[in-house]
């Protein structure tokens, strides 16, 4: 399996995992769990496959791929109860999973030989979309839009980070890409880290 | 007209109907109407046409089928009081705008020559994601996530015996599709059919 | 620069301003800015791009125009709170944005030799969907769906109008598709202006 299948296999297992949760928190059937799995998994992919044009999307060039969120699925309606609290896994899943989708769409638009730029967006749409598509269709406040919480920041933070080390060779680029996503990423979910959001002016009598 | 053109004619039709009922649920003026009814009618079949590369999406290589989902769009804003219930023409609606867009996904996923699991998956996207898109934009509460009806299930279904029976030949296949689709989609509604859903654990102290 | 990517560009900062005061009503830090910027921004150009089939992306073909969004939303996160009213300066920054988006769409649809219904709907698409992603995301009602308010009819009258002066030029029809486009969105939010809205049926008992 090349670099990229890896980490596209991994991210879809992650993000499945976590699909099946919120379809679990919204008490949907088994089917239904599979496919919120299906969307969170492939979502973030396969905007980054159809923007860039390639020749096909990875799960239509690879269909084996798709045993993956439907196991993820059924193991996740089975077992979900067994959980402490389903949205600490949630959180946790969803990190692991932001931390091996950007680069893996960071992976795929290097390979593709775009600018910097184009790379770096590509890294946070890969990252990020999937969830957001499980959030918006499933009706829970998106995760991206968390106040105060470090999310499309830790995306943007390791497809930069994969930008900057490029000249260090591929391998190095990704790992310093998930690594820096995910400590920015699980450094806001268990200790708060975040960057000042905005505020609205004081109020005009200065009072607050 | 081929086969695939005439599932995708009456799936726009039907769609478009579900789309401006809907629209007239959110009160928007005749062009939000037409607006609506097009998002629904040719959101699925635009998705799987993206997704699989054709060389048009259908509505383009055919433009003269924008004609039906505007008069559709007209005919509900000037009939749509007539109607006993709204929701209840709505739910009708869409389970025969499923049934014939499941197998118009399936038999373009059939052309393409895909495997069996992308087959299906194509068969459920593009049976759901038009109305899905639908309430998504217009604020319902999506028809895929009322909570113990069939509705993903059913699309799924309806894929599954079009693959099973794709050996027969690609006419039963389809009628088969369509026919498990609706059978499965109007025995949720009418009587109530439904699988086991996601139940949370009972709480620790056993009481319930 | 061609006036295609005059119209781009001149969209994309002005829905970028448009997505970046959202972002302050949601309180989101400066990557959230930029994020929710992007997305308006380049998200009915996008949809353009991919529905016919552009050799690549707008802004994949021309990365420099990232720098646009990315600085508006800093522009706005630094100086937001100095607006009187940021829904009003939301309002017209969006009115604006339609009147420059819904040419781009109709002038690359007409370059790419699609017929006049195709046209229309490329025009009112490439308007409206950046806009209505935006507030799909950040959960605010989308404009489009604001009952009473011409939106989705003004994008059509825009298009409408470029195809009917089609023949005078190129320049001409798209100057008119702005125009009209403008003139309707801003007598609505200025005047009032408006189409009748669908009404139920009064109740039965007749008394209203």
């Amino acid at each position: 399996m090349t670099l990229i299948g890896a980490l596209d296999h991994a991210s879809v297992l992650v993000f499945a995992l976590t699909g099946a949760l919120v379809a679990s928190r919204a008490q949907l059937d088994l089917v239904g769990f599979v496919f919120i799995a299906c969307l969170t998994a492939f979502g973030g992919g396969t905007l980054r496959d159809v923007l860039i044009n390639r020749e096909a999307v990875f799960w239509i060039a690879d269909p084996g791929i798709l045993a993956v969120p439907t196991l993820a699925a059924v193991l996740v309606f089975f077992t979900a109860h067994l959980l402490e609290s389903r949205y600490k896994a949630l959180l946790w899943l969803d990190a692991f999973a932001l931390a091996v989708a950007v680069p893996a769409g960071v992976a795929v638009a290097l390979d593709a030989g775009l600018g910097w730029p184009v790379v770096i967006l590509m890294g946070v749409a890969t990252g990020c979309m999937g969830g957001l598509m499980r959030d918006v269709v499933c009706n829970e406040v998106p995760l991206v839009l968390k106040q105060g919480e470090l999310y499309v920041t830790a995306a943007f933070a390791g497809a930069l980070a994969a930008v900057a080390l490029a000249g260090t060779g591929r391998e190095t680029a990704l790992i310093g890409c998930a690594a820096a996503t995910f400590v920015l990423r699980a450094g806001s979910v268990a200790l708060g880290w975040r960057l000042p959001v905005y505020r609205p002016r004081p109020p005009r009598d200065g009072l607050r």
